[in-house]
């Protein structure tokens, strides 16, 4: 997989360009919304594109546990399951093991866990993850890997990323070894592990570059760690990732992460945090995060965002939201998911266009001069 | 107001017509979705006209509580407020004060109740009614009235039936005083009372025809008596009130309540049925309700209803809004509130063209044949 038409901005490591999958072209920097149950939360596929989605991910440890892979195979794959006609990037499971699963025992093998659900035993392993990809039949598989702890010594994580480099060698081979099961292709994606030391991030991505799969992610950060760990670390990665191959930083991120991420290079992200602060009814806008369950919203017949173009801050003001919000009326969390989701699309169009014109430097400077200014002022007043 | 191009169909009483608003014409009989706290639940306005709704009702009790009537009126009335640019009826108030409310004190001049949300206390009277109306700015308004208990003995139902027409007298020259806040129109719609009782049902009907409303309402109906007594006393009342005006038969009700009616001469009707079965997945079709939550759906890849043209059935599959049910995904509230909502007003419709076409007795048997022969089915397999 290339990025196809790369761009990069002058004196920056921005870089803008195209993915081409059997389900249409991405453009990058692009924001992934997650699907976690085979929904981005309170969406349909027809606001997914109104908001400007190009790919959407969707989680394989929720899907394996409800509705099951059984369900999946005779729905004919997520798209068909979801009626998503686009891209679709998986996960590999693994992430969520971890963080949510009762994880019963890790193994050489791979690991053994209980369904939150319903208490059934499960078990993940690179064959079985890339199996449950192809079922689901994403555009992009991710390799099965351990997503190291934070914080890790560098003992601790130079052991996870060796074990993390023997599953992404098993997926690969098996994924290499199986064919799709509708009729449309699909990439494999290597996930860099290494915790927060330098040295190890290089090896990791070395490591993987040599597997040779058909992009790559940065995973184990957003785990906790500094910011200025994030973006050293992300930092170092991709000066030893191919120019010519996608880069998925996973689970990032907030906005002023996703600017900062981009001016070090990164092509992919994902993130709960556009549609999860929806429903809690913080919405994202240029000048920074607004709360619009504030009492001060409660007679502001204006629009969240005047110069928006979503559905929502073209038709609806902060006052009803509020007062959709303060009656729990299942609409808001609908109407806010699309702006804050349009949000995210927008600053990656903005960003996009700001490399095309070679003037990435300028938006950045203006972007953190408008949007942190605004949030320190929120911070005080919320 | 009168009803326009009336058509009765031969040897029935059921009739087809066109109500004239400042917010545009609605063809009847028409079945209005139910925006409780402004907002029809999970449903945007892009949504209610997708499912071809032509007017809502909204009801003054919970928008006095919440947002309240300070932020209506600076909002510019509930059709900016709710972005709706539709007709819309608003209730009195009354019935939800007797049904929901604190009820503290009923006397001549009107009640005093408490709020739910915050115990702040509140007064409704026939003025105190209009005024709210006004300030919401509904196409129609609804006269205040005393929603008789069921059961009533025939005592209680004549001293409950002569207060709620002197209040309705109130409200009445007071509406008449008043003008419209908005520059649109508005019109008042009386309510018919007198429980159960045939006679008093009729002095009712004429009481409220001389003091000449716009249009004529029976209360007090679908509140726990049975089905022969609900239909009974809607024909008795039809036959009272005047041909070329209309008539709306309130918190009505199932899809065959709905047939039986306006082969009886109803024009308007209002219920939450379609959307809160929907959030508990209890799906209407011609063939009766269906439970989405059903395990026999779970691997069910087909469309609720495949002759369907709702959003939902054109794109979801039982087995998929299952899913989403089984994990408490929002999308599917919404998903299943458009295809009821959407039934309900195809069920409308069929019904006037088979009245313009002279076809309606043919319809009601085939109707009947069809939704009663499964619904038993079902009956015996839930």
């Amino acid at each position: 997989m290339k990025i196809e038409e790369l761009i990069t901005c002058p004196e920056t490591k921005a870089r803008t360009g195209r993915i081409e999958t059997d389900h249409g072209s991405i453009n990058t920097p692009v924001f992934m919304p997650v699907g976690t149950a085979g929904s981005v939360k309170s969406l349909s596929p027809v606001d997914l594109l109104e908001t400007g989605s190009q790919i959407i991910l969707g989680n394989t440890y929720h899907l394996l546990l409800r509705p099951g892979m059984e369900i999946m195979e005779s729905a004919g794959g997520l798209h068909k399951f979801m009626s998503w006609a686009g891209p679709i990037l998986t996960d590999s499971g693994g992430y969520q093991v971890f963080s949510l699963g009762q994880l019963n025992k890790i193994t050489e093998e791979g690991v053994v866990f209980q369904s939150r659900i319903d208490g059934s035993k499960h078990s993940l392993s690179p064959e079985i993850s890339m199996d449950i990809q192809r079922v689901l039949g994403s555009d992009i598989v991710m390799a099965f890997d351990e997503c190291t702890p934070y914080p890790a010594t560098p003992q601790q994580a130079q052991t996870s990323m060796e074990l993390t480099h023997r599953w992404e060698q098993r997926s690969l081979s098996y994924f290499r070894s199986t064919q799709p099961k509708y009729g449309h292709g699909q990439q494999l994606f290597g996930i860099v592990q290494g915790s927060v030391y330098p040295e190890l991030r290089k090896v990791s991505a070395q490591t993987l570059v040599d597997m040779d799969f058909d992009g790559y992610a940065i995973g184990g950060l957003s785990v906790g760690e500094p910011k200025a760990d994030m973006y050293e670390i992300t930092e170092v990665v991709t000066e030893h990732l191919p120019q010519d191959q996608p880069r998925y930083l996973m689970g990032v991120g907030k906005p002023e992460d996703l600017v900062e991420a981009v001016s070090l290079g990164i092509d992919m992200f994902d993130c709960v945090l556009p549609t999860r602060n929806a429903r809690h009814g913080i919405m994202f806008t240029w000048d920074g995060p607004v709360s619009l369950k504030a009492a001060r919203e409660k007679d502001a017949h204006i629009p969240l965002d005047a110069d928006c173009r979503c559905y929502s801050c073209q038709n609806f003001s902060r006052a009803y939201l509020r007062h959709l919000f303060k009656a729990s009326e299942l609409l808001v969390y609908r109407l806010a998911s699309i702006h804050n989701v349009h949000f995210y699309h927008e600053l990656m169009s903005t960003m996009r266009q700001s490399i095309i014109a070679g003037a990435f430097p300028a938006f950045k400077r203006d972007f953190f001069a408008r949007y942190n200014l605004k949030r320190a002022e929120l911070k005080s007043s919320l």
